[in-house]
């Protein structure tokens, strides 16, 4: 049995809405509306459960028995408490909410080792966080490797009651792309630590709202592989969501990539799309017929259906930046109410650039710019710390450094070290500012041994920081990697890119007048990105490069800032490592 | 290449030391020797890493890079420090030494849930208890299904310095016994926690000392199976420890099984075997030419070198109790100093008793009694529990029920709620010291629900406690299984077995001279085991099936006596649950 739509009705007629900027309550996003909001109230229980996301059984990480998670939604200035109960056997698990800045809240930040002490199985920890800003953002584990394990999902914020958004949209579809590979994330997570290492490979699937095809495929009938025609009744696990659609309407997709490792470009056949917003702010609108979007990133783009409604369209999402290995990831915009015989479109999918075309991605991240009324940043800075990330072996594991210090989390969280003044719980010594003057990040290292490190970039409370990623050659010769990095509790102004290695006299090109406001930065190839942000938010915060190897391995850094103004950090946040030795003494304060 | 022969040159002659039996000594191994004792010091490290137990490469659990883990060995009256670090990337981590009483140190005996909160990944953890008792031990873990995992090894006590055993050898051989599977311990256990429960099947290998064969056999010449003949040079992860002996002599079998699952029958072809030793305690010897071993058991045979030298010898284990789906685990009896071209056997290995044989399993275990001098049993008993063993359906789930209640371990260690006196740590009504006088245990359940429970059985301090096990129908008709059951901190008397339902008139029957006294004791399908035991060792114990997935199942119970005479737990063992809350609340005691 093949897909068929769901309706074959002739099409309404429908006026033509399309895109309609509302410029005026732009500012009212950055502001909380106290007024009507509420606490949102979730219970979740994590545990294992066999899961078809491609189709292929496998042991996934879900939530109340879902996979992805269930999708929370709230408004802007709503509190959301999640009570989370670990039902995993032996694992610890935590969940991060990202994109949320954790204002006051610097102990909900869901990082293991950072912001808390893992909750271990048959506990239950309280999640209770504020959502400030409307956009469309997601959460994941944030221990081990256990969002490739599959523990994620979305979290939407809408405007706030009475508020508006700066566009026009008929409906809306939620798509979070993930990656997924058929060996569990435990025996990842031991080969990634292995002598010499096995690195997992390239996914198995790609998938959209958990859902992928790794023994079929939808478009069969286009490619000239051995792949047979899915055949699904629609209540498959692994059956395509089909996003229905009425013409002549605009419709807003919430796009977020919680990928372990893909960096994704997505299309839309036949159709333009309009990006209004990422990682929740809104940007500048452009039109773009693909986009890229790179692990840890949110979009929302805008699709308006003035395509011939006798047809459906494929939606794809395609690996970029490394030399694909995993079949397109797709699924269907259907029109409705127009006769068809077959949901497959009749055409095949969109072509994706080629990998390794980075003009075509640089083209598109250069674009995207904040809309008018998004905070500004300051026209200078207090400090500038430039990261080099290379890869490297320690003893003979390889490791990714940031110059030369592979991050090893401690036993114990940095957010109850530094708030009780526990000087043992890390590495005391300041991380470096910068890396050798000589360094040369157009060649592999000429001395590719690196050190552990766990020490902690400290912040002065409200003060501006300047961060220069500085992208290298990898171990391999002619190898350079894209990362994406991603700050906790903070969003920054990405002040501009460039290629090879970064000198003080680029800061003339940078952007200050409409820089893009976010949290995720990719660096690309041999190239450097320059951020700014303001260490206004008490905490400790992690800065890392989103893919999960590469952060298993050691790529990422711990930010923090003005903790003594951190109120009480709930006790069961600290039960393990030396803060638990400090309360379970019972010698201490508090 | 095949296997060769170490060494090929002529016997030496040797004067034939026959089995001596040294009465005098029994008494001293239950003496303290604190003259000479010594504190032995490990520090272990436990973390996953690719292993072949079995030819095929899987990952296991191990500890300092080694599979199974380190060989303890200490002497009766020592001490030993394990300081065990956990270097799992998410999983808390424990480690129970199976057979080691603990008096005075409940909190070291390694029980997730009973005796401590457990070690969390990056966290160090101090295991200090003596080894009151020369006897063959050893030690695994204790949460979750690490056991599965392949977490185990040796811990041998020697008699103290001084003394002497009441047998004579020259020389000895440690034989760890185990069961391996291809499918990882974390998804037997989601397997066997779904609904339907997926049972995780027979186990692919058996191993000795972490070793087995999965796709070649050492004896492939004599099966008419497709098994092709395994070939090694040696240094193979699963090549066998092939015992070397001297023509003539006489050598102690130090035999340990940790099975997840199987129960095994070990013999040595054309050799007979004198048992002397079980679970730590000296039996009659006794003379078999197979014997059996459950899961959780140990046994020293003596094995006399009187065959011809010029030939090699089977060492074999089968699965005993449920129908083989794994082939023998093999090694060889190599006599030493005499010109052989292999080190194969000419004749094909032992033959198993069938699998179903029980009326051949219990005459062995109906032969094991206590040597002279073994502690006798108190003649009269305070207590007497009757523990019917069913399996279940609680919700659809298949679950192990004992007096129609599936254990549940909660996040509080029984050993600190009992101390600290929290209420609502765990169910706080008795569990039942009965079950129906109309239970029909030669049929399934008419009534098959069971429920979840927790409760503690409370055990008045040296009183002295009997327990009958009495094994039934399971769901499935016409089925009843073995289950060996093992008690933590104490040693018992089996003062009989029986078939059918227990009644008090078999009392009769117990044999109150000479019972083994044990850790473990098997139950026969549709039987009953009676056991005695004295309530002398403050703490908290389990006592449960030892076939890993039946206690995951709920197969145990709880029992704890005298926790106020418990003297200070460490606060590190207790930093989880309520008592976890308790010390960080900073408002109670201690």
């Amino acid at each position: 049995m093949g897909l068929r739509p769901s309706s074959s009705s002739s099409s309404s007629s429908s006026s033509r809405a399309g895109l309609l900027i509302i410029w005026w309550c732009c500012l009212i996003q950055y502001s909380n509306m106290a007024l009507g909001s509420k606490t949102r109230h979730f219970k979740w229980e994590v545990e294992y459960m066999y899961w078809s996301p491609d189709c292929v059984e496998h042991v996934v990480m879900g939530i109340n028995g879902q996979f992805p998670g269930p999708t929370i939604r709230a408004r802007a200035g709503d509190t959301v408490h999640v009570e989370l109960t670990n039902k995993l056997p032996t694992e610890g698990v935590v969940i991060h909410w990202h994109g949320i800045r954790q204002q006051g809240t610097p102990w909900a930040d869901g990082t293991a080792s950072i912001s808390q002490c893992v909750i271990n199985p048959g506990e239950t920890f309280l999640y209770r966080f504020k959502v400030d800003k409307a956009g469309t953002y997601f959460y994941h584990g944030h221990y081990g490797m256990q969002r490739s394990a599959g523990l994620y999902g979305s979290l939407i914020v809408d405007v706030a009651e009475g508020a508006k958004e700066p566009f026009h949209y008929d409906g809306e579809f939620n798509l979070l792309l993930s990656d997924w590979w058929h060996q569990s994330a435990h025996e990842q997570e031991l080969g990634l630590s292995s002598k010499p290492m096995r690195w997992p490979g390239e996914p198995q699937s790609l998938l959209m709202n958990g859902r992928g095809q790794y023994n079929c495929s939808l478009a069969a009938h286009f490619t000239n592989s051995s792949s047979t025609q899915c055949k699904f009744n629609g209540t498959e696990q692994c059956a395509p969501e089909i996003l229905r659609v009425m013409p002549k309407k605009t419709y807003r997709l919430r796009l977020a990539s919680t990928t372990a490792l893909a960096s994704l470009n997505l299309a839309i056949g036949n159709h333009k799309m309009v990006v209004v917003e990422a990682d929740g702010n809104y940007v500048q609108p452009f039109v773009v017929e693909d986009m890229d979007i790179y692990s840890g990133e949110s979009y929302s783009v805008l699709l308006t259906t003035d395509q011939d409604p006798s047809q459906n369209y494929w939606v794809s999402i395609s690996v970029r930046g490394r030399k694909p290995q995993t079949p397109q990831g797709l699924t269907i915009l259907h029109y409705l109410h127009h006769p068809k015989t077959t949901l497959i479109p009749t055409r095949p999918p969109p072509v994706a650039p080629l990998w390794n075309n980075y003009t075509h991605s640089k083209l598109f991240t250069t674009k995207i710019l904040a809309l008018m009324g998004t905070p500004r940043p300051p026209t200078t800075t207090h400090r500038r710390i430039a990261l080099l990330n290379t890869q490297n072996y320690i003893d003979g594991y390889t490791k990714w450094a940031i110059n030369n210090l592979s991050l090893v989390l401690p036993s114990t969280p940095y957010l109850g070290a530094l708030k009780y003044s526990i000087n043992n719980a890390f590495d005391g010594e300041k991380p470096p500012e910068n890396f050798p003057m000589d360094y040369n990040v157009m060649n592999p290292a000429t001395n590719q041994n690196s050190s552990y490190g766990s020490g902690v970039y400290m912040l002065d409370f409200n003060t501006t920081v300047d961060v220069i990623l500085q992208n290298a050659n990898a171990l391999a010769e002619n190898t350079s990697e894209i990362h994406p990095w991603h700050l906790h509790g903070h969003d920054f102004w990405v002040l501009g890119y460039g290629e090879g290695r970064f000198s003080d006299q680029k800061e003339n090109n940078f952007n200050f007048r409409n820089p893009p406001f976010r949290n995720t930065a990719v660096i690309f190839p041999y190239g450097w990105t320059a951020l700014r942000f303001v260490a206004d938010n008490p905490g400790a915060w992690a800065f890392h490069c989103h893919i999960e190897p590469h952060l298993h391995m050691g790529m990422g850094v711990v930010f923090a800032e003005g903790v003594h103004l951190v109120g009480k950090v709930p006790h069961e946040a600290l039960t393990c490592g030396l803060t638990g030795k400090m309360f379970m003494g019972g010698n201490g304060k508090p």
